[in-house]
């Protein structure tokens, strides 16, 4: 089974690592985001119906509920992120021989521009909730497996500072700054506090090891 | 292509996620500094033989087979990681009827741990250089690809972070001190100013979008 499974992370790895342009950052980032609600649900999967942890039985079924509907989230965002990358690659090829041609292409740039900031802002949402939920996680979960919470809290905080550059590039080329710095606000909103809010899950964990 | 490689990612995932014990937060760690070292490599491919960034070409060749070489490492720990936690694990199933046998265990386990303390102070020595590599990217690589080094760098640390919970657990267990010490001397040597250092990649980064 390992066997099988390495191979096709070293698949992805290697078209990570090619000139091909995705995938990129985008996609490394809904990956680290997945791999962190995929440590969320591993915790209440190894809490869950254990004796032990009874009295968090129900809490650790909500979190896992909500965990996986999460990685469901963050796995789609890996093709979302190169298909919305490819759309915003094929208007730069569109003609700009006439005037007219010049203003249409400059008009599908912009609204692929918009496509291009939304995408790694709603990964970044998920991110900021993959850190909030591993915080539950590290708070309830199973002592032998809790080392995997603050793996979650590091990934989803790594994943969250990967999909805000995404966000910072694309909004920067935007010409309805408008709507740019409306973007930008929601993604500082979503910055706000999670370098403390990973650091402070990751002492939680630290302490219980 | 993308159809294939999302659905092997989401097997990952999928045992990530699982109560399966492997592969767990070791090797996710491990996933995420390969996806570091990938991105530093995909920085370095789309930067050598483009005309205008011919004077950084031997730098970015000689970056580039570091990378590479890392990756491997990388990847080849997510196996190692698993193998060393299958391997702990049987030790404890171990027989424990007479004092011989007792003793015969307690020494298995023992030796067991040292690995389990080994193999992801390996990883994290290896995330350490990812962080490092993903500086050289930031600094000299394609303006055009230049947020894949900050992910990189962010990917790197997440991964340090989490490989260093895996050696606090089992360092932890260990009845042999001195040898636990200076693993734990190691490891903080690693995570000396990796923060700092992953936070100004990230700046030098931000700034060049």
């Amino acid at each position: 089974m390992i066997e099988i499974k390495d191979q096709s992370l070293e698949t992805f790895f290697d078209e990570l690592a090619s000139k091909a342009p995705t995938p990129g950052g985008g996609g490394a980032a809904a990956v680290m985001g997945a791999q962190s609600a995929a440590l969320t649900s591993m915790v209440c999967n190894l809490t869950i119906g254990k004796p032990k942890y009874a009295e968090v039985e129900a809490d650790m079924q909500a979190l896992l509920e909500k965990s996986e509907a999460l990685r469901a989230r963050l796995t789609g965002m890996i093709k979302a992120d190169a298909d919305v990358f490819n759309r915003l690659m094929a208007t730069y090829g569109l003609p700009k021989d006439t005037d007219e041609q010049k203003a249409a292409r400059s008009a599908a740039i912009q609204e692929a521009l918009k496509e291009a900031t939304e995408v790694p802002l709603a990964c970044a949402e998920a991110c900021r909730e993959a850190i909030d939920l591993s915080r539950i996680a590290a708070d309830k979960g199973n002592l032998g497996v809790i080392s995997d919470a603050g793996v979650a809290a590091m990934a989803g905080y790594g994943a969250l500072k990967s999909a805000a550059l995404n966000v910072y590039i694309n909004a920067g080329s935007l010409k309805d700054r408008d709507f740019a710095e409306a973007k930008l606000a929601e993604l500082e909103a979503l910055l706000q506090g999670a370098e403390a809010a990973a650091e402070e899950i990751y002492q939680i964990v630290k302490v219980k090891l």
